[in-house]
């Protein structure tokens, strides 16, 4: 069983934040993530847990600090997980230059093109590695009822893990989301860098590709600001995932528009208590 | 009527939160404030406000980004202004050496010796100036109807400016407050820095004393958490102010020791509803 170091234990709403660190083999370093814990849940009454994946440049922290998801979560006997969204301190040429790429940019693929392929595993270690470390861990969570989220980059995480894994996640909710990778600047940037520049291997991490194949209700709720500037340059495209499923017969997904908000946590915490519970009712906890 | 400029306009929970600049004549100089208005208000149908001081080394920033009391008071259409700690950029010698003096760190009080008292006149500053520059600019707001909170410093400056002001404020609140300034390390070098070292002027800012001349019902609610290092340390010291009002016939005061909690923004915002719902009592929402 990996170590985990516990650096901060905070209490909120009735619960506890736990700030750790753990050794990742894929990764080749120390990982940060972050857990909510609400009261009341114990090895013989796990609690479902969801996981959320953070957009480019941030760790942790953020969401902890500014996504208010636990204040909704709490109640519901949620707990929550909180990666990282990078491999950190391997220092690959060029990594810690651009925003968008390298460091705080994973964009949730397992790279395949050096140097990135040694050590840039994250769809394995957000699918397999840190959920093994953690329900090994924490008795009180239950690893059969899973459900994933995430904002911009993690909404494109979110997305195309639960779309490739069928049955891994009960439900995937996302705060605009580049949903439709290899056909923006962002997308083009990293799959090119982390994939290579066969655009077919592409489609293999690009939700608005993988629905295509999807089987059975779709259990998405997603949020779209008017107002997020990366939404008008087309950094984001919930348009064409919206299209690419309505050439199918898949029943729910749900995408919202919401009126003036921005790509902030502003923008995600005020929605977060909508995608909880909708994580929740397909946990089975409403 | 004097100018305001907007920084950011940001949707959050229906409302908007404004990022907001001000000149200040008793200040001397430009003023940062972030003001919260609800959706549904006018100047037909005026808000009530509530104003929340920050504590040490905080922004305006701080609060809106991980308070989330605009969760609670955007449904009972409660306003918000978080205006700053202290003056910003007047460069008196030492003014920024130190995380607990100086700027971040006016203790709310007009300052009586040099150089501070050119323009650390916060104090005033919190309780006329800046409130007449919102009321004359958002006829959404409701003059008549305001109420103090705050956190740490920001906790001491409501207790005293509300104590020092009967009928200005409807109600108090605090987190964490430094209730016995007179009394603690913290307290002792700001009040000897701005005051000078007359224990008798220290008095009139400090709610411990203050409160034994208070007349009628306190309407005030009270949060400090047992983890709380700064508690620990006897750098709040709640009890004394506690103990003062015990002393006196005076009702109203609600003081809830919660277990395990810290000094931090996760500490506010899990009691964030209690407190947003204690003021709404008392302006009428509720």
């Amino acid at each position: 069983m990996a170590d985990i170091t516990t650096n901060a234990t905070i209490h909120s709403f009735g619960g506890r934040f736990l700030k750790l660190t753990h050794q990742s083999s894929l990764t080749g370093g120390p990982m940060n993530f972050t857990l909510f814990l609400p009261a009341g849940i114990s090895a013989s009454d796990p609690a479902p847990l969801l996981i959320y994946l953070s957009g480019l440049t941030c760790t942790p922290d953020n969401v902890t600090e500014k996504g208010f998801l636990h204040a909704h979560a709490a109640p519901l006997k949620l707990a929550l997980l909180y990666p990282d969204t990078s491999p950190r301190g391997s220092d690959h040429p060029g990594e810690h230059d651009a925003w968008d790429f390298g460091s705080g940019a994973s964009f949730y693929v397992d790279a395949t093109q050096q140097p990135w392929a040694k050590n840039y595993q994250m769809e394995t270690y957000i699918t397999d590695e840190l959920p093994d470390v953690v329900f090994s861990h924490f008795k009180e969570l239950d690893p059969k009822r899973v459900s994933i989220a995430g904002h911009s980059m993690g909404g494109h995480g979110a997305l195309t893990l639960y779309l490739k894994n069928p049955g891994k996640y009960q439900s995937v909710s996302a705060w605009s989301p580049i949903s439709n990778p290899s056909a923006c600047p962002w997308g083009e940037k990293a799959f090119t860098g982390y994939l290579g520049k066969d655009r077919e291997e592409w489609k293999k991490h690009d939700a608005t590709e993988l629905v295509k194949h999807w089987k059975g209700p779709l259990n998405a709720l997603l949020d779209v600001g008017t107002g997020d500037n990366f939404y008008k340059q087309r950094q984001l495209l919930p348009e064409n995932f919206a299209e690419a499923v309505k050439a199918t017969s898949i029943e729910g997904l749900q995408l919202r528009y919401q009126e003036g908000y921005d790509h902030s946590y502003f923008f995600i915490s005020t929605f977060g208590e909508d995608h909880i519970k909708h994580h929740a009712k397909h946990l089975g906890l409403l």
